[in-house]
């Protein structure tokens, strides 16, 4: 199959339509408001299922509102999709473009599977229900106990709302499948900033997440020396400015950390602080990059309690395991973003979640980025022009006949 | 005038008496409760304008507060005291002790004028209403707008419901006087630590502070590279970084400096501070070292804005000016403190403010402390012991009977 069969393959008039028609359910703006399980929701997801079964997929909706698009016919297949539903209030194509794009690579006739997840933006606590779903790790218990986190409604209540309590909850059956293709936004400003169209994912980065605290002395800022204090911020700036100094040492080429607070106890003018806290994260892709990192901040708490008078306490809130791209899968993506946009696309790691992350726990799994215009995501104003739209689904097409020839 | 002398000269049982009888007048738990022109507070103005009449000294009270215990005959003078109203539920020695040692002085037979001044502790919007009045610094149209801090009563409805309003200020005659002496507790950890008995203090210091704003671009933490990052609170981190790198070096042996406060906005584990605000002061009894902090502060505030990519603004909130104590009472207190207690003083700076400050612009002045138990003050558990009060006492009336010599 050759790059020009690819353009003949994929109706990009239709796709365009389609997601201008979907942009119109739960329209708000220039975006969307669609959230999971909402009247506007289950319109789309209602809508979703006769686009595929025109394409000729047997469609179906699960117990927890995933929607599936069969395809009749035997294998090899692939799985592609994403989300349906969106933030409050927000943007036309997060989610909405990955599923958008299965089916019009169904309607091009391949073997495809289209799958829409429910609630990946996590208006129920947990997040992620449908592809956790799909993949075994959500549990009935969870189920019972989550809820709404605007209004409060029992996730229970919803499913019952909106006709889906009692559905069985649909398997992925990874010997179906070559794997499961995502395209998405970027949500960032990498690929506008570089002038580029396309990004393969190498990965969705793991965050590690971590609370620091420092215990000094409150003291009056006049009547205590330099010498007499315990100074719990300045032993917090001190170790943040150690954290700026050898992260880069240890560091990956696509880490990222930040300290997103500081506050310092009482907060006072005139006050020595007798209490800081820090709230610190690290994101990479590699296993071994993450371990590196908090290794060296291990290390550098360690030396904050030998030279300061106010001891440092380390605390782990989350340590999340990244998921790696599938190396052929990539493959295939670059060959087809080279094909569709010579020398316009480049590797590039989600610092986002997506399904694709836990899609990876069970297929192999890729994703396809296109650019966002100024990296504006959940907000109503998020776009990407469809020259871009087009170059992805086209690009995203190729790459699916190359794995499935 | 021998040690001896001094020791016979003061009634250090009436000087204790008079203290535990004052500290009954609002008693709250160990401490008392006396705010500015409360019925408690104007029955400890009565209470000492009583105690004062029978010492011999002609006892007035004027139109902010102020009680004077003015001596009956010729000079030299000295004038000695302090405040007399607390904080809220506050400590029985704070103002009070300086102005009960004035009266022990006065019993003592000294030519000395012992003075009461009104709201030190700054109950009413503005502080030490009382000194900057009678050295001529404070404005009818200040008294018309103050109010109280804690209940929003205008000082000149305070001022009337005190029986107050209507009477003239009195203002202080520097051609009378050889110089102010205030004793007082120290409310640090100094002299305790140390374990000595009386300080002799060098000045009251100068607080100058500073406001400190970064501004970068708010982003999320996820999709934003280090490189593209303009991370508002990590600019903060090393500005404070550099600051405990090069204050040291240009500050004097007595200089603190402390951040009371960083805020970084929004303040999520996600997202890139966008700003950064830091609450930074410095304190020091000495005017060119203020000055060169300042212009250590402003060489790397102007080098973070060459460095850094989220520019940073200083502002200078307020930046008063010291009061160092006359050397010759120094030296006098110094005298007096190694004749009482050889060995046991030192000479040391008051981090914290007081009535001397105003009246040193037009008097010399100088201040003798004596250790707070555990460093408490502003707290009803306040307490020196009476060994260190007695000894305080009478260097106090050495040193004033040196200075009248």
């Amino acid at each position: 199959m050759t790059e020009i069969d690819t353009q003949a393959l994929i109706d990009t008039e239709a796709f365009l339509a389609d997601l201008y028609a979907l942009r119109e359910i739960g329209r708000f703006r220039t975006g969307v408001h669609r959230p999971t399980f909402s009247a506007e929701d289950m319109e789309s997801r209602r809508w979703l299922m006769a686009k595929l079964e025109a394409c000729g997929r047997e469609a179906s909706i699960d117990g927890i509102g995933n929607v599936l698009g069969r395809h009749r016919g035997p294998g090899p297949h692939l799985l592609v999709g994403s989300h349906i539903e969106t933030q409050n209030e927000a943007g036309w194509l997060d989610g909405a473009l990955g599923v958008v794009a299965g089916v019009a690579l169904a309607r091009a006739g391949l073997p495809v599977d289209v799958v829409a997840f429910a609630d990946e933006e996590g208006h129920f606590s947990g997040g992620f229900l449908g592809s956790r779903s799909a993949i075994g790790d959500l549990t009935e218990a969870e189920i019972d106990e989550a809820r709404n986190r605007t209004d409060g409604t029992p996730l229970r209540d919803a499913l019952a709302n909106a006709g889906l309590a009692g559905l069985p909850r649909m398997q992925l059956d990874p010997g179906r499948y070559r794997g499961f293709l995502e395209m998405h936004i970027e949500q960032g400003t990498q690929l506008e900033s570089a002038g580029l169209h396309l990004g393969v994912v190498s990965g969705i980065v793991a965050i590690w997440q971590f609370r620091i605290d420092f215990s000094g002395n409150q003291d009056h800022a006049g009547g205590t020396t330099m010498a007499e204090r315990r100074d719990a911020g300045l032993s917090a700036v001190r170790l943040l400015a150690a954290i700026d100094r050898e992260f880069p040492k240890v560091c990956g080429p696509r880490s990222t950390w930040t300290t997103g607070r500081i506050t310092l106890d009482p907060g006072g003018f005139s006050i020595i602080p007798g209490r800081a806290e820090v709230f610190f994260q690290f994101r990479d892709v590699s296993m071994p990059v993450l371990e590196r990192m908090e290794a060296c901040l291990e290390a550098l708490v360690r030396e904050s309690n030998r030279r300061e008078l106010c001891p440092a306490t380390l605390t782990a809130l989350s340590k999340a395991i990244p998921a790696p791209c599938d190396p052929a899968l990539m493959r295939a993506l670059s060959e087809a973003a080279e094909a569709v946009s010579p020398g316009g696309w480049q590797v590039m790691p989600s610092g986002a979640g997506h399904d694709a992350q836990n899609v990876a726990r069970i297929l192999p799994a890729a994703m396809l980025f296109v650019p966002s215009i100024g990296g504006i995501s959940h907000h109503w104003a998020e776009d990407t022009s469809d020259a871009d739209l087009v170059l992805g689904v086209r690009a995203l097409g190729a790459a699916a006949a190359r794995v499935l020839r």
